[in-house]
């Protein structure tokens, strides 16, 4: 037996190397190689922060950078994503990983492994499976009240390391309490650093640039360079510890580095342990996807380049599993760090795979210096990273807009602060999709009549406009499915129980989108009803799906009354002075 | 301090009691006794074959059929419902007791007593917070392939009751493999006695009644006494058990069952066992009240009645609260039995509360009685009763009708079959949730020309009509909500790069019944990428709530275009010919 060939088309899908490989020049490989210079010496000190965020040996960290970027450069779409560990995965990394209540370090990292290799496993599948539209279950309010709500997550974990004490826990609440009760051990040294780090990284965001501006720099190269500014807290912190043998006035180093490229590594396939970690995988992979997608799409759109949402999570996916396989932890595309990349000049994902060649260079001859970097500038790095995330501006447009919207973004918020990252994402998605089905259960619906001198029909309560005696004409504002398939049988019977004699009603479709099998047996069961109270029922304005769809059923054949194609053909016909021609027309859809 | 005295609407609608009891007279009683005396003794073989199917002892059945019945007598708004032991919620309380894996029948009742409890109080919880509309999320299909799909299980269940053998297993495929690995133990003589019993009230069932009308019998009579069959069968091989000491001779028989009125019990308040039992409580909780709720709908619209839903949550929770605290297990309305019951004349609720009083009589005097009742009658009762549910004309149905449904309702059958009743039941809501929101996740769009000589506008695919040059009309068949928010921008510009010279997009939102904040991001966007390329936005025919709530936002505001009250309007204002007037007017809504 030999395989089928696969043809030109599906290799070129998956394997989008191919489309820009064969156009690679010595011009574009310039640019990508200015930019991996300058993304790599963003991306060391931010992956050493990660990984500690993450409860991790920081040179995971360096390993979750290195061949990720290479999957990545092969089977991503975007041309500037710049994948690696990201702050808000490196936090649900930590909580997964907590549930397990490990202690060595061997068995910690083993289930960082392990989760990258599920979580790399599902996006793969995802992509296969061209599921990709299942990030759309997240709503934008959710999607950005659970990253609030996760930059102060992250920020509150991380003052431990600026006091230099031991703190712990997995919310708001118990983080706080934490730091209160150990806020006497409070280590001065490490304060000093921490703090000192953390206002001059402020600065370097909002005071740096400006002034390089007037030192005549263009602008995008003072926005490189302030972002060069982690580096600089790294390198002159580093040189104080060293000098000053901090290290041995009680201030946490980084310490013991291991030298050389990452170890070949495998995930452990305990069954208990997948037991635990596959819905963390899942909301890690879907979290992680939205991010990095919505990343890709606003840079693509800059140069009117496109991403494949499909690919790109075959992207994300096979980029996890090299990061399983290479001793890292999950990995997705990065927002500041890609940013950078694409404000750098990268012209095709080969920049990624030449950042990986400078960690990989790092991991083989900056580890040994990395002994005496305090871990309170890694903290300092990571709360100036992500309070730029942290926006509660979302609540107040949603309020004013949406009051279901609010709710979901506020429940998001909250129980991620207070419960914690995977109650809090999952809690916004099925609270988002509840209320959107509970709108949908009571629809409005609006009587309606003639505007006069037009053709059109509105609300009765809304505008000045003629009905006809006898007739009840109501326009039903939502598709008719299971959920509120009842309502409008009982809404119906209801209003007609209200009016004294009625003949007809007439029921307006132009926003029904949609009649399931329920819907259709309430319509059957609506059109008996009438019938016995010798009331008409017809229908107006079916959209064509749906009268194809109802053509296929018994409904029209037993309907007393007419389809017709507009309510203004039905005014004409019920009119009292129209002329006789009750049976029953061809149907005509719209 | 005092209690603010309730008000006498708040008495009645949570005491329904108090408003038929006022016109209570001697007519109605002697209706309501008829009724009970007939519902008696056919509910008597129900509970005892009900109790067995639940894997409880027989007097449990009958202790469920007493306090339940004046509980609702109470709280229950429908005049003819009679609650008790029914089928699927047996099967449903079997599975449910099953997880636990207890080994004492004292356990076992005390579970049963518990998830009773639990039911109970969710249900009431409902009712008084009026959430009966959750029963919705449930479509027809997915019901009607859950009861088909749970009588085929039971039937499979009672046939080691036919066989005699020991068989067990709580799927389709582990009660076949069970009943062939025991076939060989098959009691001969048991095995005469179910299929004659089985043969019999199918002949009752089927051959009975006409027979009956021959003999001159209304129609209503012989429907009656063809229902009092099971009690026939019962009597007739008790007697001969009896007679020729089958007992001896392996036919396994009821045995002893206390006589007395049904102990006062208490539900477990064991942690763990709520945690095991919250979930099935729940899911018996909402089949139960769906199946009644329908049953009880049903009827009362026959004599035009009306029930209300929220208020029969509260009747069949303190049901089941009654259940629990008098040694039964859970309760519902049944369908044949409360068919019965109105047939016989019954006019309110007191009829369910003298057939409390019937069966109390029985388990004082008949108990004894039941020693020699072979078990293989009362699964002969129940293996008739169920087939009746057994249809699966709704697999047709939906497949001609909409794949969406017929997919859940497959889903259903299948996994109920294969998996079991909570796995079965749930998947089908969840998919036919799920499949909903997919529906909607890709909007059908159809571009919109206008019919000649009219002011309609219909899809240009469908119908012959007339375009505007540099003007692209699409009316959007779909709320627009973050599901498929992404989607529509994505569709839009794509639509947009395929025409050659655009100056106009024009959305008609007459179906749009919803924008919530993702889409309401998104239009801003496609308004801003729509702008860049020179291309002017406008809508039309947005309905007045969605007006309402874009105009909260800025969207109105930073529109290209504008918003005409009609599709015509836009028509008349974009025609190459049309008077210069581009400045944007008041907006208007539907």
């Amino acid at each position: 037996m030999t395989m089928p060939r696969p043809t030109r088309e599906t290799l070129f899908r998956y394997l989008p190397i191919l489309t820009w490989a064969r156009v690679y020049n010595r011009d574009t490989a310039t640019s990508d190689l200015v930019a991996a210079v300058i993304v790599t010496i963003m991306l060391i000190p931010q992956s050493l922060a990660y990984a500690l965020l993450a409860g991790l040996p920081a040179e995971m960290g360096l390993y979750a950078s290195i061949l990720p970027l290479v999957a990545y450069a092969i089977f991503g779409t975007s041309r500037a994503l710049a994948v690696g560990p990201v702050a808000v995965v490196s936090l649900m990394t930590a909580a997964a990983i907590g549930q397990l209540g490990l202690s060595t370090p061997g068995d910690i990292a083993l289930a960082a492994i392990t989760l990258a290799f599920i979580s790399g496993v599902f996006l793969t599948l995802l992509g296969m499976l061209k599921l990709g539209f299942l990030a759309n279950f997240l709503s934008h309010p959710v999607i950005a009240g659970f990253i609030t709500a996760s930059g102060v997550l992250i920020a509150a974990s991380q003052l431990k390391h600026i006091f230099g004490i031991d703190a712990g826990g997995h919310t708001l609440v118990e983080l706080v309490i934490s730091i209160f009760e150990h806020i006497g051990e409070t280590n001065l040294i490490t304060l000093v650093i921490g703090v000192s780090a953390t206002a001059f990284l402020f600065w370097v965001r909002k005071g740096l640039k400006p002034l390089l501006r007037k030192a005549g720099l263009g602008p995008r190269m003072a926005d490189i360079f302030a972002k060069a500014g982690p580096v600089a807290a790294v390198v002159v912190t580093t040189l104080v510890a060293w000098a000053f043998g901090l290290g041995d006035h009680g201030v946490r180093l980084v310490g013991e580095v291991p030298t050389g490229l990452p170890p070949l590594s495998a995930p452990s396939f305990d069954l208990s342990m997948w037991q635990t970690l596959l819905l963390p995988a899942v909301l890690i992979s879907i979290i992680g996807f939205v991010e990095s997608v919505s990343v890709a799409q606003t840079l693509a759109a800059k140069r009117r380049q496109r991403i494949d949402p499909d690919q790109e999570l075959i992207g994300l996916g096979t980029s996890n599993i090299a990061s399983a396989i290479s001793g890292g932890f999950p990995v997705t595309g990065g927002f500041s760090r890609s940013v950078v990349n694409f404000d750098a000049g990268a012209e095709t994902p080969a920049a990624g795979a030449y950042t990986a060649v400078g960690i990989g260079i790092a991991t083989l001859v900056l580890t040994p210096l990395l002994f005496f970097l305090p871990k309170a500038t890694l903290a300092a790095t990571i709360i100036v990273a992500v309070l730029s995330l942290v926006d509660f501006s979302i609540l107040k447009k949603t309020w004013g807009y949406s009051k279901v919207d609010f709710t979901a973004v506020t429940a998001t918020i909250v129980l991620t602060l207070l419960v914690g990252v995977e109650v809090g994402v999952s809690a916004g998605v099925l609270l988002s999709i509840f209320l959107h089905l509970y709108k949908t259960s009571k629809p409005h619906v609006a009587e309606v009549g003639l505007v006069p001198g037009t053709q059109h029909f509105r609300n009765v309560l809304r505008h000045k406009v003629e009905t006809l005696p006898g007739v009840l004409t109501l326009r039903v504002d939502e598709s008719l499915y299971f959920v509120n398939a009842r309502f409008l049988e009982d809404y119906v019977l209801e209003r007609v129980a209200e009016c004294e004699k009625l003949d007809h009603v007439v029921l307006m479709f132009p926003a029904v989108n949609e009649v399931d099998h329920s819907a259709l047996e309430t319509l059957e069961e609506l059109n008996r009803r009438l019938a016995e109270q010798n009331i008409t029922l017809h229908l107006t304005e079916v959209k064509g799906p749906v009268m194809d769809r109802l053509q296929r059923s018994h409904f029209l054949h037993d309907l007393s009354g007419r389809v017709f194609l507009s309510q203004y053909d039905a005014w004409c016909a019920l009119k009292p002075d129209a002329p006789e021609g009750t049976e029953k027309e061809g149907v005509a859809a719209q």
